[in-house]
């Protein structure tokens, strides 16, 4: 299994002191050492790191580390490998260009025999459940609404019925941005809090490192912070409920709603989580 | 203007010699410091380095420089913005998915008035006459392709006809990848060089900094280089004719010929070339 780390923020936010936390656990506090990557927005532009090496110890994770990219959208992630070899080619997040922008995306989970033709519009150019399910999604996007570049509303109303096709197949955690917003899916394990004025301290989980963010922000700043489990040992994150799908717009929650899951689905996904 | 560099290897080579004299001429050596972008063929991945900061002194080339990705096609370029902002999402080279390959595309020029009527397939993200001729390019490539993959033979005989078309729009040195081979051509400037076996010692022009293939070789390599000037002070580097298109594969020229530029348009190029 993977973890997976997001930010939405209202205003350019460096993401350092969080993917510090999050890099430790692709094999030094945790064993997801099967590559990792990293994707940032910058304006309309977006640069895309990944690594077949363990985040604890790639140079370009330390690169990411020292080198404060400031964003207001970035979504990572750091793989256990299920489906797929140890290469580049699968590591997340997966990006694609469609209405001339960048779309980029990340799985934690595993969809079961989800094998589902392909138009070509988008295809698949590693091995993995999860680079299928994203070309398949943005198939699904081309088709709903062609030319016209949907709004953030019908984003979600789209996003939204296509996750409910999909959590059919299995684990279906992810993360989804186009620049403009930050969709994540839980549908086993998310967590997302955010951060607003008046800012405070905050500490590391997986280093001693804290960060008073009251130091380094104004009050206009806002952010979210999404992962797979809380990153700080001191804020109050919250838990998606099954099949919680939020999009995350300007740092704060701008749609929320649950995704229902059939119970038999539910129950695999329990088995599948305990023996990963 | 802006300057080109290529690799096309028989086996993963690491291209840290030639990107360190060619990252100098981003502000150092020369004044491409408008941003910069490198990018990694590995396996079917592919891997995209872009920077807004110059080459010669933004971290992340200084990460290239130090940390050898051993790849068989890789493209880089440094940018004096002449269209376009000086923003993430008009550094070059541009990445786009077809048919389940990564492409890559990076030009040095200026097509003047270029702004065809694009079917939406493939969309600028960024303000560049450069992107939006790749988009065209991989557009007509679609067009006459369908959802069947063109062998090397048939995309080069595709990419000449797209490519007679668009010189007539102005200056349009460029190179293109999809991880198998490497086209590149030169409508004003470019020069290639190809190392095999007796390998020896290179030296290079924008740094004093030699290395001695024959050490770091073994007999199964070549290498082809393409580059806006050459790179080095001790080989034999050949000018691409005027309109000349090659396509490399496995470090080899496997096909050539010469794509026509109408005069009216050379000489337009020649008149761009030295206000540039």
């Amino acid at each position: 299994m993977c973890q997976l780390l997001g930010m939405n923020c209202a205003t350019p936010t460096d993401i350092t002191f969080s993917f510090t936390g999050f890099a430790a656990r692709g094999g030094l506090t945790d064993r997801h050492a099967d590559g990792f990557g990293i994707a940032f927005y910058e304006r309309r532009g977006a640069r895309c790191f990944i690594d077949s090496a363990p985040s604890s110890d790639s140079p370009i994770a330390d690169l990411i580390k020292r080198y404060p990219i400031k964003s207001r959208n970035v979504i990572a992630h750091i793989r256990k490998a299920t489906a797929g070899v140890v290469e580049l080619e699968n590591c997340h997040p997966f990006m694609r260009e469609r209405w001339g922008r960048h779309w980029l995306f990340a799985h934690n989970g595993d969809l079961l025999d989800f094998d589902p033709p392909l138009r070509g519009d988008h295809l698949p150019i590693g091995q993995t459940d999860s680079e299928r399910a994203f070309c398949y999604l943005l198939e699904r996007l081309n088709g709903r609404f062609g030319l016209r570049e949907p709004d953030n509303d019908a984003l979600f109303e789209a996003v939204a019925e296509v996750t409910a096709e999909l959590t059919v197949f299995g684990i279906f955690n992810f993360l989804l941005s186009n620049g403009r917003c930050l969709i994540a899916h839980g549908s086993t394990r998310l967590y997302h809090l955010t951060r607003q004025w008046p800012f405070t301290q905050a500490h590391l989980v997986d280093a001693d490192v804290s960060v008073n963010f009251a130091d380094v922000t104004t009050p206009d700043d806002c952010v979210s912070v999404i992962a797979t489990l809380p990153l700080t040992d001191n804020e109050q994150w919250q838990a998606f409920a099954t099949g919680e799908l939020i999009q995350f717009v300007e740092g704060r929650v701008h749609a929320r709603r649950i995704v229902p899951i059939p119970e038999a689905a539910q129950q695999r996904n329990r088995a599948n989580m305990s023996v990963l």
